[in-house]
């Protein structure tokens, strides 16, 4: 989903990512940055969009005790906003590492996840000299319903004049369509003798990064817009808004995949994590989550709820329905996994098959190795995990129970219904099972009594 | 979902609900208003719409045969509307009831589920002598297409002056959006003389509510509209209208849900039924299904394709994915539900873990015990169902068989593969297993012979 | 699905379909038409409508290779297109088989599988007398956005008197609404006359069909023009179009599956192949896939989760959730499968219960049999398929493991965990189990080992 950027020579490139929004609408213990998109946080997704800019340095601006993101975004540079006191504050606090910075720097926020790389591009391209050297250049974007969103009033050269907040617009200005988005590229030399400028004159009584532009035309330097999709600039607020942007996310993975040579059966109903990959001739079924870290190869079939999770699935496996990768999971090519199977740190060889209610953890499968259905691999005795070493070729009867550390050779059979708990040889029968008694007659005895049973019961 | 109401001191109350309709176009053996919406009936979401105003009666009209509707009812009242003659003679199949009613008289659908108490109080409240003292209060509603509906035509003041059906109504009229949602207000002692006159001078030859409008208005009555968005009166006749009440019901399930903390992965794909409840910062994934009566505390997250009914879940939970809670299942802190397991009417105590292809049915797990994969409690002897009770900290091995009745005591350990009759006592081990043997070669010779018998078969 | 059509005397029907495109778009090694629409190839589709026909003869149009298509569309007749010249050149390589044929051409494409036999019977009934026998019938559509369609230019009697491409037309062509959908019906006898006189003199070299208007009109013919929705003719070039024209093929279906008695919790999350069949009074919960060759009696319910493929349902059975029915299941009357459950190749008899977490395969079930929980049938060596067959009111305890062939008698039992691997008489017990031993104070005792030797690896 990165798009390529230009990495000719260029100026000098900071990115101030505004990040200290507690998300009261959110009702969640959570900074509303660490909310997740596609299997990766908000702020991650907005660091990562900057990052394909290849900036000399990015400095998060996050809100007191919020370690957590601070750890979710290192290895770059936090610095902690001690009141929330507006934008152009938040922006004040990344002072101590930005200050007097010979270059571009970028603004952008946390909780819009869907910003692309190309627009952050084309926003730092709007800053050179091609375009008059502006010291602001802002992002527009055209709503659907401009609503009461800040105006961008624009000059007959197509320069930024003003930005019109909704409250102070006229019924002209109210009819523009161009809005303020928030992102904004500064020219870094000049960006906090701007910031030194903006009041707190206004209802609320904060700072705006805003009244940047306000101060910069005042200051007779020129400001330019650049514009961008709504859609791209989302911001969220609420669980509400999160749903939204992801619903937007997916459809983008959606439409990659499919141009990319997958066949969805109902697109609407795949979930992928922002770092999917997918090969050719793919086809994934009606319902199926990704999580993150999935790679799959060529001619892949995954049929419907499936749930997979940091695996790798070689070309041509076949996987479900029901199939529950976790973790861990490598699954060779040609390999069969089945209807109610879980497999967990484990790697299944080329043509191996697991087929029906199996639980496979910590093992390694080898080449066209048979596992019956409700086979379990024991993995762990309360205290530690152990390995299940299956060989290629062998057979493993069903409703067996491997009690691991085992190994089971290469072509061995595991008879049906067995514990095995010692190592099997290579071509060996293992068997742990006792005589099958017949008691002739009794079944019909015991209905006899329990029926009688349950009719004095049931007086 | 339910609104609050003012009990505020008010005139008296009756609500007659309507649920005769035979709903043909249903192509179904049910009655029409016990088709289900989010797990509750038709006709159950508007008795508790109603009854969220804490009427004095309500009296449920019902056509003959329909004992179904009745037991669902109860113990409200119902009368059966012998033939079904429109909706006045409906309505005065509840005159024995009703009849001289000093107070408002509500008369609703039971095939319109989305029916709100808040505009259930307006119409009432709009019966008030503020309001003029109406004879009759009319709900009103502006569809996106008015199409056929019947005109509400106004006067200066406001007040209704006619109810005009498509058909007679003149182009002037057919401009007006303003279209009859069919609710109606009473008042009680005047309800049954405007039946009395309402005749059946029309194409089916049918008494219809909607007359009394004209009769009152004849009569020098004031009438008056209340106006609901024409969503919440959406009424069921067909498959297809259910499922679009069923969007419509689960669209605000979720938006609540949202709204009070909880992050859906995808809201589309979340079906909730009508008393659901969530804690705060509940995580629920793609594709889960609540049916009636599930609670679930903080924190709690519920992977994809979960499904759950009659079911209690304690704050930090992890259930799923492909869980199966049943009723009865009371799921207690921080405890670990995983893929492919079924509980029923079973505890399962703080942090005990449950994790793979296991079914817990009519038991008690105790704190901490680990359930290995693929254990199965079994509860049924074909006549009666027993209990299994399974200590804490119990350690159970998998593939295990726990036949009940039986306890596994405090910090047992059942070795994996045991079919477990005989109660273990705190701290034992219990094993049922064979000696395992192992024939060197067996499997070798095996495939030979089998090779060479498929490839004599194949012949 | 498949509309009814007359088939009074008519005039003899060839049917062309052209289906040579290789779809590079889809990045597929698949040939384009071969890609599924609701379970069935896209051709296969075509194919279908046309037949509802009773056609004559119907002709395939493939590209070199195309043998896929070819076994696809059998027994009906293929020929190869050898050069990719347009679509007058593709109706060219059908020549030998359709020359000279006395009676209406139908031209179809391969990759419009949503098209009816209703829209293709009108298009045979415009070539008739009463329509001024014109040599060319063009399918017409006003799709919402006409784009760079081509436009059907119509005279004053409604007669087609041009298709005029987008790129050539005036303002006020471009401003006509109706656009070539592409389908066409000849008069057989002059088809090829018409075809031999187009020429390729246009920026790709290629011979279009579309040409033959012009060629027709030259020579004095009438021509006429259909119209269908533009939702009926959308073809499918990508993978993104694909899942498009599976959504619309999906809304049909579950709309025909409401309209005929059937309940679906959300229809836009049941996946209906084209012949699915179910019964009146059925329930469908949300997440449920119908692959090819299902039928489901009266009154069954299917809840949410399930799978299911070339199965037989009778009526009143209770399926899932999470049950997986597989090619060969046959679900007898009142049957239960419960979640984790995979049927295949098995008949299951009257009130029989497999609820849980079971594997039946390649075996039968008697009436009112109970399998317990966890059961396996091991139908499987490694080299041969066996079969289990389960007598009348047998009771399978949990856990066990039916080694095919096996033949449990009826009214038999089986003790839970056990492993059956020789026949078991009618009303029998069979057990295959040790003595459970039980050593008191080990489990005590081995995690105080275990813990002290956890706690010596961390240091």
């Amino acid at each position: 989903m990165t798009s390529t950027h230009h990495t000719q020579t260029r100026r000098p490139l900071a990115c101030i990512v505004l990040a200290a929004g507690k998300g009261t609408r959110m009702k969640s213990e959570l900074p509303k940055v660490l909310h997740k998109v596609a299997g990766r946080s908000m702020v991650g997704h907005v660091v990562a969009a900057a990052s394909a800019l290849a900036p000399d340095r990015i400095v998060v601006v996050v809100g007191p005790g919020m370690e957590d993101v601070a750890t979710e975004v290192a290895p770059h540079a936090t610095v902690v906003q001690e009141s929330q006191l507006g934008t152009a504050d938040a922006v004040m606090a990344a002072r101590p590492l930005v200050e007097g910075f010979d270059g571009d720097v970028l603004v952008v926020y946390g909780d819009t996840p869907l910003v692309t790389p190309a627009t952050l591009s084309r926003m730092t391209e709007a800053r050179d000299g091609a375009s008059g050297d502006p010291a602001v250049v802002v992002l527009g974007m055209r709503p659907d319903d401009p609503g009461a969103y800040g105006r961008l009033i624009q000059g007959a050269d197509g320069g930024l004049e003003a930005i019109v907040e909704y409250l102070d617009a006229t019924e002209d200005q109210r009819a523009v369509t161009l809005c303020n988005a928030g992102l904004m590229a500064f020219d870094g030399r000049r960006l906090f003798a701007l910031l030194d400028a903006i009041g707190n004159d206004n209802a609320k009584g904060e700072f705006y990064l805003t009244d940047a532009v306000a101060v910069a035309r005042a200051a007779g330097h020129a400001c330019r817009v650049v514009e961008a999709s709504a859609e791209e600039v989302v911001g969220v607020n609420s669980r509400a808004e999160l749903a939204a942007v992801e619903r937007l996310m997916q459809h983008r993975l959606r439409a990659a995949a499919m141009a990319g040579g997958a066949t969805l059966a109902d697109p609407e109903t795949v979930y992928f994590s922002h770092d999917t990959r997918l090969g050719r001739d793919v086809t994934v079924g009606q319902n199926v989550v990704f999580g993150p870290g999935v790679e799959v190869g060529d001619r892949v079939e995954i049929r419907p709820f499936c749930h997979l999770e940091e695996v790798r699935v070689a070309s041509g496996a076949l996987i479900g329905p029901y199939a529950r990768l976790r973790p861990g999971a490598d699954i060779g090519p040609d390999v069969h996994i089945g209807n109610f199977v879980e497999v967990k740190n484990a790697r299944i060889d080329q043509g191996a098959k697991v087929n029906h209610l199996t639980y496979i953890g910590d093992a390694s499968v080898g080449a066209k190795a048979n596992i019956g259905a409700g086979t379990i691999t024991c993995n762990y005795d309360g205290f530690f995990k152990s390995r299940t070493e299956i060989g290629a070729g062998a057979f493993i009867g069903s409703n067996s129970a491997l009690v691991a550390p085992v190994t089971i050779g290469a072509g061995a059979i595991v008879g049906a219904g067995s514990v095995v708990t010692r190592n099997v040889p290579a071509d060996a029968l293992t068997v742990e099972r006792s005589k099958q008694s017949v008691h002739e007659g009794w079944a019909a005895g015991f209905r006899t009594r329990r029926a009688a049973e349950k009719a004095a019961r049931s007086k």
